[in-house]
């Protein structure tokens, strides 16, 4: 079947390519459209008029004028060439890659934490690099609350301080105290390193602060991590957290679910699972089976999981990642509530400065405000 | 910029519909994915390499596994000509089409009251034709309950009995009596004469229980309506029900919202908005404003809402109809529990023999259950 996915496309593609700059400069008449929808309507109720995959036109999506102009920016933004398809051949290829990214988004991200009164002081914790990160007046009422953050970046990107920007939005917009820890990745330490750097973690937040205080949250593969987390808890007989805000989380490290399919070419973050992330879903697991709960947490038992928050957008190729797993905590019993941002692709609602990004932050803070203890 | 959505396509159209059968007879190999890829990821990079629309390429969708094999046979449905894109030229031509629908689908209405043990007897409330539904035996719980139904069809499909399948399987599976209005349609009857029913009907209703023990519910066009109930309802000062639960509602009549174009031909129940759906809107708004908050409640005052469950599923046109809602409602400050259902294209958590189906009527049943007196 995946070899049928792009039907005849070498040949369309090529034909596109030539045919779209000609194209627009024709002067656009409703004419036009009209011909172009008849002719499409016609070719795409043949295509499906049998049971079976569903075919759909090669097309061109407007940027929703549903957003605000911040958001809408980011959705008309290009891909991230090479973030998106990096494909490194080396261990020394990946590390420049790597750090060549986490180098350029220093500025803004000290540039952020500046705007937003946010202030990061690093620290060790069960010996494990993190840093702590706080609005410059913590309001009282989350004095004895503390969050812990787990980054994304596929388990490859965002080392050191580039995995706090999340961290920033949370401590400004909520008010909290958080910590967020610097996790060891591949290629030189993969699985099961970030989820043994993510225990000793959160064994260390308890002697800071109560587990019914606290709660953990992160997007990505910091919302898979922060699953396994909690399985893991589980398994070793730990304290739970007062509550959990997993981001659009890549909790099936393979290809599974509709909008890895649906949303494919359309998500400018991620773009399609043949990118990067096939290659940093191997170098993570390094042989060990994909759907290990420990590596994809939807395969795992959410039973007594603490109450729940997932953001994803409809344009997230990780949608199906996000409602799988809430339906899973639904069916398991657990309270899981579900925000979908308008035209927002794979972790877009991070976005610093679309006011969509502060309604995010603010839902998940008014969520743990009714969960955590003071 | 419309005349552009579907750039060369007439050409690349004609293309496809022959080379495609001939492709799908090549034996499938991965040398040919892999080739097929990199042309796309190479072209498709070149094509989103500035700021602006997302140029997407046309293909082939799989079925989904990740649902129960019930739902995949509904995700893998043909297109349903000619549902999805009459174009009836006369008011006879309508109803033909509407009286030949709504008796298709007779048999199976009545099949699946037997199977869930639901009765149904007509009724007239405030003047208007209704039938009442409920099952042999209503729980005690819910015996000083009462939930008004507000069918769906884009103002134009399911008269009569044809109305009343979603109220079935709220009272089987939520074990309620309800009341399923049968409000007056276009051709005969465009707006307001709908809206003057259902408010007839709410009042009525508050004749026979407590609004405090009621609900409205309903799905794509009755989710509207249940929207605009409440609305014009705060207009005219009346009680407003314990809780609404406004599946996947047409909430904007016009063509706003992103998934309108990214999940069209994708979504096989309403596949885009250029087919039946445009000529509906018209034939119901008869010339008033569409972006009238009682055409298009989006377009309204949220504020004193009650509680409001929405259920959507990721492939359905209106996805973005029903998330611009929730946060719309989040904005004024009202409970609003989101349901996106994997791989659900518009209203298709109603499939009768899914357990999705039941899944979705048992979140909506507790949602109720919290929320309304007894």
């Amino acid at each position: 079947m995946n070899a049928l996915r792009y039907p005849g496309l070498t040949s369309l593609v090529v034909v596109a390519m030539f045919a779209w700059p000609a194209l627009a400069q024709q002067a656009a008449s409703s004419t036009n459209v009209k011909t172009n929808f008849t002719a499409v309507e016609s070719a795409h109720n043949a295509a499906n008029a049998q049971p079976g995959p569903r075919t759909v036109p090669g097309r061109s999506i407007p940027v929703p004028d549903t957003v605000s102009p911040q958001l809408q920016s980011a959705i008309a933004a290009p891909y991230r060439v090479p973030a998106w398809n990096a494909n490194p051949r080396s261990v020394s290829e990946w590390k420049e890659l790597v750090n060549k990214l986490a180098d350029a988004g220093a500025p803004g991200r000290a540039a952020l934490r500046e705007k937003l009164g946010v202030s990061i002081q690093p620290a060790v914790l069960g010996g494990v690099k993190a840093f702590i990160l706080q609005p410059k007046e913590l309001p009282a009422a989350n004095s004895n609350r503390l969050l812990v953050h787990v980054h994304g970046g596929g388990y490859v990107y965002n080392p050191g301080e580039a995995g706090t920007q999340e961290a920033t939005l949370m401590a400004a917009y909520g008010g909290f105290k958080v910590i967020s820890f610097d996790y060891r990745m591949p290629p030189d330490y993969p699985y099961p390193a970030a989820m043994d750097d993510a225990i000793a973690v959160w064994k260390a937040a308890q002697q800071m602060q109560k587990p019914e205080n606290m709660a953990i949250f992160g997007t990505s593969t910091g919302g898979g991590m922060t699953l396994a987390m909690i399985l893991r808890a589980k398994q070793e007989g730990l304290q739970l957290p007062a509550a959990i805000a997993p981001g659009t989380p890549w909790s099936d490290l393979t290809e599974t679910g509709d909008t890895y399919k649906t949303n494919e070419w359309l998500d400018n973050i991620l773009v399609s699972y043949d990118g990067y992330l096939t290659r940093a879903a191997q170098l993570y697991a390094n042989g060990h089976d994909l759907k290990d709960p420990q590596l994809s947490p939807i395969y795992g038992d959410f039973h007594g999981f603490p109450p729940t928050i997932l953001t994803s957008g409809t344009r997230d190729l990780f949608l199906s990642n996000t409602v799988r797993t809430r339906r899973k905590l639904r069916q398991a019993g657990v309270e899981a509530v579900l925000e979908v941002f308008e035209g927002v692709s794979h972790a877009q609602y991070l976005v610093p400065e679309a006011p969509e990004t502060k309604e995010a932050f603010t839902e998940i803070t008014r969520f743990f405000d009714t969960h955590l203890g003071r």
